[in-house]
């Protein structure tokens, strides 16, 4: 099997969609983002990349907070159109009913509908090109009772999220190893 | 429905899983790296958070290369495997039967098994407490050409790519929309 050698892309797949929220609980905004991720463990911090034209890159440069809202099966629809309506004409959280939450470390709201939801402090606005990073310290962490099982174990599962690839909204399917799993194998082989 | 407020972790969900390969062909690395994401569409880059302690982040600093390349399902073992051993004692692509491949923009080898391989040189590296955060310029993309359809389309479903959530490997389930599909759907009802 042969390769064909194609120019630069954003070829990285599967990456996280995910709602940012933004602004006040009273004048709360939200944009969807592809470009996300986690880009340190120990202080926990993520970053999202922005075009500067979006009008939560203007509320969250003035804040320096934001809040990464997870997306579930249930929520497809509406992250799609909070990626293509601007906030600057359109309050979102009307539009399509999502309901600000009060968070506990940030002023901007938090979507309620989401299961999980990522509060986040601005550390540094790096400007590469048409996307400005935004690069933050994570500073608290909302999670959905249901999705706690026991021993306060997080049940990730059953919040049915969605991943993001080549333009698609995907579903999450079978789980086929957990981290370690090819070592442990090894280990227990050579027990027998 | 009530939310528990947690302190902050790495709660993004799904995130990528890659294999970053450095080095060159004649004396190959490879490390699993789940912290990793698009930063800017264009010029596009992207970026790899490595802790300074892997093999990897040694070779990568020094030769300010490396390739992304994606994972698939027939993947996911050795996948597994590269994030646990490390290259200072282990000859990875040897010892898990990976074939180093000549990159046409770097000196590091491309994965021959991964069908996508993302062709990155290093522009900034960034500290940040555990992980240092490469940020980088995509220089090529290689794809495997069973995955190219009519019209030079990429079929990116037909690789069979994986996710990883909360420290579990998943396959990509149903598509359930694609990017704007909730705007075209309004406009199909207007006309009606």
């Amino acid at each position: 099997m042969s390769k064909i050698v194609w120019k630069p892309g954003t070829l990285l797949s599967p990456v996280p969609v995910v709602l940012v929220s933004s602004g006040a609980v009273d004048s709360p905004n939200a944009v969807t983002v592809a470009w996300t991720g986690i880009v340190n463990t120990n202080p926990s911090m993520l970053y999202i990349s922005l075009r500067p034209e979006r009008h939560s890159h203007k509320i969250i440069s003035e804040s320096g907070e934001f809040v990464v809202n997870l997306v579930t099966r249930d929520l497809v629809r509406k992250t799609d159109s909070c990626g293509v309506y601007t906030g600057a004409k359109v309050n979102k959280f009307k539009k399509f009913n999502l309901t600000p939450e009060k968070a506990s470390q940030v002023s901007s709201p938090m979507i309620k509908e989401s299961p999980v939801n990522i509060e986040c402090k601005v550390e540094k606005i790096i400007p590469l090109g048409t996307h400005d990073m935004f690069l933050a310290r994570i500073v608290a962490v909302n999670v959905e009772e249901s999705l706690i099982g026991e021993g306060g174990k997080l049940e990730l599962k059953k919040a049915k999220l969605i991943a993001y690839s080549h333009g698609d909204y995907l579903e999450l399917g079978k789980k086929v190893g957990s981290f370690g799993y090819s070592v442990k194998k090894k280990k227990q082989n050579r027990v027998k």
